[in-house]
């Protein structure tokens, strides 16, 4: 049996739509573009959410992994 | 004897229920999936709690070890 | 003459009744169960407390050592 | 095929626009000159805004990558 | 001529009463048992000082280094 | 063709006018003098600003780099 | 010619009234005794100011550089 680790939930989620929720109440929705071993994601197509609701479009961001509470596929 | 190391509590839960407490009041319940050295963890049927009580449900999860304040089996 | 170190400390307490203090104004009591160099422990029987004030039983947790002010038996 | 990685974002990005959100509240926009792995980045005629309202015109400036939240190109 | 060095405080205020200030506003008064290279420190007979004034006594506490703001032998 | 690296912009602004501007709102504006690899700088002639205003001359100063949001030639 | 580093400014202040500003407001004046790699720094006769006001007495402190935002020759 293979040992999962936490960034394998990453590598899925590659190429697919996740959540991503920062500290300071940020929360970023959008498509998982890339990511490396510090948690730096690039987000495609992301949007800036506000207690869920679309604050704004932001296009393709590069987010540190410093700020990051946890990411979620959806 | 064997002497214990903090993250063997971690291998003992995984499979199953632990609460996530996170700096800044967010708490995580959910079924540890994985975890590595840095203490970042997957969290799969993860619930957000808010004093105890359900917020929101947040399927599978990615939490920043940097951010943990504690992690405890249920 | 041995020179002490400070996690000897923790060495002494493993077994025993220890309060631990955390940023943020959490205190956790209970027995010191393991630790390891970054400060990271785990405590069995663990509860918290709120101005020396009982709030919630929390069974096993592993702290983050990143979160404690101070580690004192008692 | 070949793995893409996030600060491959930075070198498309060099030359061209990019928006800095920083913690804090401050976000500058400006042209990306140059960048290293820390994320500390040089933006030429950077602006300050706030709430995307131009707030002050800074020239160029070096960014500590350790500040940043994210970089978007616009 | 022998170059002193900061840590050098240390090991001459160990056995002897010493003040740490954290932060977040907590002071320990107390007898320096140990320290180490990341200045984590054992206090023996610590009392927490609330504006100089006595608010607890805490016995034996191992102090993490990275909360503290000064520690000025007595 | 030479890759320019962000560093590079201390290095010609060493003897020129600069502004820092550090985190919890404080801005030195001076001569920069020397720098290191941890954005470390010293400035000489610094003045202390307040939303522009001139509020305190400082001399000489040496500023943590962990502190320093940007610096900016003027 | 030699190339300045910002450290050569401590070396030439030990052993003369330095002001040190730290994080959370407080500042420190007194004697700069000695300091390592990390700005740790042991000040004599050190007082603590408050808005540039006497505030206390410290006599001998070491100051922790990570709360350091700078040290000025006085």
């Amino acid at each position: 049996m293979v040992q999962e680790r936490p960034f394998d939930i990453l590598s899925k989620a590659t190429g697919n739509q996740v959540l991503v929720r920062l500290k300071g109440g940020l929360s970023i929705r959008g498509t998982l573009s890339s990511f490396d071993a510090h948690m730096n994601v690039v987000i495609d197509n992301a949007e800036e959410l506000n207690d869920g609701e679309l604050k704004a479009k932001l296009g393709t961001i590069l987010l540190r992994g410093g700020n990051i509470i946890y990411v979620s596929p959806v």
